[in-house]
């Protein structure tokens, strides 16, 4: 006997640049079903579910949902809201109210916390209700997952950032610094390694968030790499922690915004990297020193996606609609790796992502915490998909003096 | 008779996406003609004439030079010296003692007026040369030129990612102000008109140093913009000046980096941006305020690239040799539009290149001094070449409220 009822879809966090292939799989899928009476997309995430605001997904013609999955950011928009008990008695009674009898929540780990939350109370009352998280995020930091929707993508733009940047660089050499987007979990920030092609390539240090960070490491790293090479590209995480966790930025900014879950806001300014070069400026007798925050862009930029982070996201949004439409379960939609390289598709009980963060294994790091290893360069590589390419340089010979002028 | 002897070919001034089209154009054409006896490129632009550091880019294949054609950033590397009379004369003593008697310098107004100088200094002699300038700047602020090689890339960048912003903008709403690159010329940041579609996307707002910037008027407008859409997403050149042409940045920070031109340091840090943030949240009250500076990425992402610009900057430099090698000529080469939308290409007296900035002309800002006119987007949108594609939203109806619940 299957349960009839509404499909309800949310997406909740930050953006990615394939977090509506993930919607519409959801919505492709769910139409599907004679069980489903209506596909309802809410507006805001969680927000639109306590305010009753929905869109009606079955008047969406696939053609547009098509055009909508290519396009960054969460085309039904997003929250920052991280319900609490009560939150989630509020959405339970309005989704009562609209016979929502699947829920899909696409997001991080705080938005698999919500289902679980959700999911929690449901069970505790008599009303037949399926929900699935689906996963979704550019920190790569979810449990269970070998990697997340939005990480590959994600990775591809820092990674071609990061070819770019070394060959400025490398024309007009100095110290150059890019501050990377990862609170607690230095994923995205490693991706910059898959921009080196040559030995002498950029970025020669990259600095996580796993490992604590001092700053006279840090300048005693940038010189030595200097003197070897003239110049130095450097990739440093946001989110970076001296050795008692406490975020690089809070020694040097006095007031410092919190989001509604308590965290201090990283992103959408330049500060951490203006400090390191100001470091770098005052300890080190070196010219030019530049820092970029690649900010948002990151997450949004229209136009650098990996086709194969666009398949999984499309899938595990069209896995979640199956598990709970044709099987009738609830959980948190897992990627798993399979030999070399694919992946298979599990459903995984909601304790075991929600809430928590998976950070680099120590394979990945290098022992002196300022690389990465060939592990995760092998780890990373299929992620990035298809028709990445690298860097060229003249090979041509030096000209022989005449007037023997030293460089 | 011809003019037997070499050609030198140097790179100057900040990287773009497509200066190595013109490196490229330049060679392979200088490569066919018998009356040169080599072809070198200086290395690190003309600083490394007066070291004499050259590479023999006969022993180039022309396989390589197609494969580095395509890479952002200069191959031959580059340089910020301004050369005086002094450096001139160095370099014309290097190029002597080599046989060089053609010169091309890529670069942009300030590299004009060094070929100026050099040519000038030559033509006192009774030494046979040519010297040629090849337009090259993402500031599209060269005099005569239409537009210039390397803009029209920088502005593709520049568009993507406020189609982006304005997403991820939508999705979690709040103010977000992005820094584009320009010092004197805003041309870039104008180019974010380009990620509009609907009638409600950003960037609402467009600062341009070619219009006096006052902090109210900013703050009034984004006040405005915000109450209307709950959202708003500026686009703002580093080099705004206030009335009395007095850089922002520099009313806001103690010491700023000059560069061996007297310019201000503008790139490379992320002040501005978050300059113009605290002023939004000290004034207005409105949560979620970000800034980004785009910084580096918008001359040296590797993968975003107008195919029109390519086209363009290889026939600048293909057309360089032409003029030099068949026709004896010296100048600058300048690019016209022609139709809507090709181009010609001829040769301008270097004078009236040379040390000059071109800012956006009137009919392209609105009465305002906030935002571009049509008459912008009709000049720029071919220049952002082919495959440029734009946002897609969903259009399905909002459901009828049950409990009727207000947003």
């Amino acid at each position: 006997m299957k349960l009839h009822g509404k499909v309800l879809v949310a997406q909740g966090g930050g953006p990615t640049a394939v977090i509506n292939q993930s919607l519409v799989g959801v919505v492709l899928e769910s139409r599907k079903f004679s069980q489903v009476t209506g596909v309802y997309g809410a507006v805001y995430g969680v927000h639109g579910i306590v305010n009753e605001d929905f869109l009606d997904l079955t008047l969406e013609t696939t053609h547009n949902l098509e055009q909508v999955a290519l396009i960054p950011s969460s085309a039904l928009f997003s929250t920052r809201d991280k319900p609490d008990e009560k939150y989630c008695q509020e959405m339970f009674r309005v989704m009562q109210a609209h016979d929502v009898r699947y829920f899909f929540y696409i997001g991080g780990n705080d938005s698999a916390d919500t289902v679980r939350i959700v999911n929690q109370q449901v069970k505790a009352s008599d009303y037949e209700f399926r929900a699935i998280h689906i996963p979704k995020t550019i920190d790569n930091d979810l449990m269970v997952n070998d990697h997340t929707p939005g990480y590959g993508s994600a990775a591809r733009f820092v990674a071609q950032a990061f070819i770019g940047a070394n060959l400025d660089n490398a024309a007009l050499p100095g110290v150059y610094i890019a501050v990377v987007m990862g609170r607690n979990a230095g994923f995205l920030t490693a991706a910059s390694a898959l921009a080196r092609k040559y030995p002498d390539d950029g970025p020669h240090l990259i600095y996580l968030p796993e490992r604590p960070f001092s700053i006279d490491k840090f300048l005693k790293d940038v010189r030595g790499v200097y003197d070897k090479y003239g110049r130095c590209v450097v990739a440093v995480s946001e989110g970076i922690q001296d050795a008692s966790r406490k975020p690089i930025v809070t020694t040097l900014v006095d007031t410092v915004e919190k989001d509604p879950h308590g965290n201090i806001q990283l992103s959408g300014t330049g500060v951490l990297g203006d400090l390191l070069a100001n470091q770098v400026k005052q300890h080190l007798n070196i010219k030019r020193i530049r820092s970029d925050t690649f900010g948002y862009l990151q997450r949004s930029f229209f136009g650098c996606v990996s086709d194969v982070d666009q398949h999984e996201a499309r899938e595990v949004g069209e896995n979640a609609a199956q598990f709970a439409l044709w099987h009738n379960l609830d959980g948190s939609v897992t990627i798993h790796r399979i030999g070399s390289y694919s992946v298979d598709y599990r459903l995984t009980p909601l304790e075991e992502v929600a809430g928590k963060t998976r950070r680099i294994p120590d394979e990945f790091i290098n022992d002196e915490g300022n690389d990465v290893t060939d592990e995760f360069r092998v780890y990373l590589r299929p992620l990035l998909g298809s028709g990445f390419q690298s860097a060229y340089r003249l090979r041509a010979p030096r000209v022989p003096k005449i007037l023997k002028k030293d460089k």
